[in-house]
């Protein structure tokens, strides 16, 4: 396994507001297939949650066409992670909420158009440290294989970042998206910080951010 | 436009406890535009319904993997029949909720594992009436795409049947699952037939079987 040095994930992804730190990849590395199973739902909830706001924004132009590629390829993603879960003799067990889902959900402001801008945000954001974190798995991941996974997956979701922020483009200033990204982000840092920590608990999103 | 003989419909789909009447092929051929834009709603329900169902019985084994690909092969045919809509000069504007989809809900038992099975007949029947009526506008729509359209989609429907009925297979006695079919299968025909009629509210589940 190679030992990650911190400078090796900082400033990696622009727009979250702090890198992951050292610890949460060596956690990962001992709880592989807990992390698997993870990750496993968090395609599946990134799934329910584009298909969601199919629903939710039923006749706004030009955005179903874009949730609903977005959608099928988490689905994909969901149908890959499975099988690996299954091959390597688990399945798809229940693990509790996590409180990162959460306190980004409870971020999310009410009233309309800053719910829709939110849930954009607050999907990109969910998108870009799942980026980050795969990208570390890819290069640092002490199973062979699931290197190679991490690798597949993390291009589409630095894309589905992309591919919200170009959503949020379409309908408002990109000054005002900034100056929420930038706030949403630092709710994004809090919510991975302020779960308690129990190694075995380690998650896709779970604590491990430099300071 | 070829005319629809009566008897070209009958009992070619098993489960359905009465076949289309020709008269809905005729408002349908009247409102092809209106058709596709609920066309599309339908695919999208479908796939909301089975992601609905993986987030309910999230652990069940074989579930998931069963139900991802249809979510999938679901969203791929509302991008389709989306993308027909827009060249045609529409959008996906916004359809009353049809009677056929709330009573067909409705008759679905709340305790489970009623509930389980019920939610597998009934996306079932859905998917079966699907295939009837497509395989219709495949045969007798007046516009010569649509009918390529109706008749690429339609295997879909056959098959989505045939796999909710394998879910079924794998965990209950074929006696009793055929009994709850045709049970629901009266219902379904209730829930066509229970609608106010409005010509222009044509509907890929709107009224008209043959009594």
């Amino acid at each position: 396994m190679t030992v990650l040095q911190p400078e090796k994930t900082v400033a990696s992804i622009r727009w979250l507001a702090a890198p992951t730190s050292p610890s949460w990849l060596e956690e990962a590395n001992c709880y592989l297939d807990h992390l698997l199973i993870d990750h496993a739902h968090c395609e599946r909830k990134a799934a329910g949650s584009a298909v969601q706001m199919m629903f939710r924004y039923l006749c706004e132009p030009g955005l179903a066409e874009a949730l609903s590629p977005i959608a099928q390829e988490e689905l994909e993603h969901f149908d890959r992670v499975l099988a690996v879960v299954k091959q390597r003799g688990r399945y798809l067990e229940p693990l509790p909420s996590p409180y990162y889902g959460a306190t980004l959900s409870k971020a999310i402001r009410k009233g309309e158009p800053n719910r829709m801008l939110d849930s954009f945000l607050v999907a990109g954001l969910i998108e870009a440290r799942s980026h980050e974190r795969m990208a570390l798995l890819a290069d640092h991941c002490r199973d062979q294989d699931l290197r190679q996974l991490y690798s597949d997956l993390l291009v589409s979701e630095a894309r589905h970042f992309g591919q919200y922020w170009l959503l949020c483009e379409q309908r408002w200033d990109r000054a005002l998206i900034t100056q929420r990204l930038e706030e949403l982000a630092m709710v994004e840092v809090e919510a991975l910080t302020g779960q308690l920590k129990q190694p075995e608990d380690v998650r896709m999103h779970s604590v491990g951010v430099q300071s």
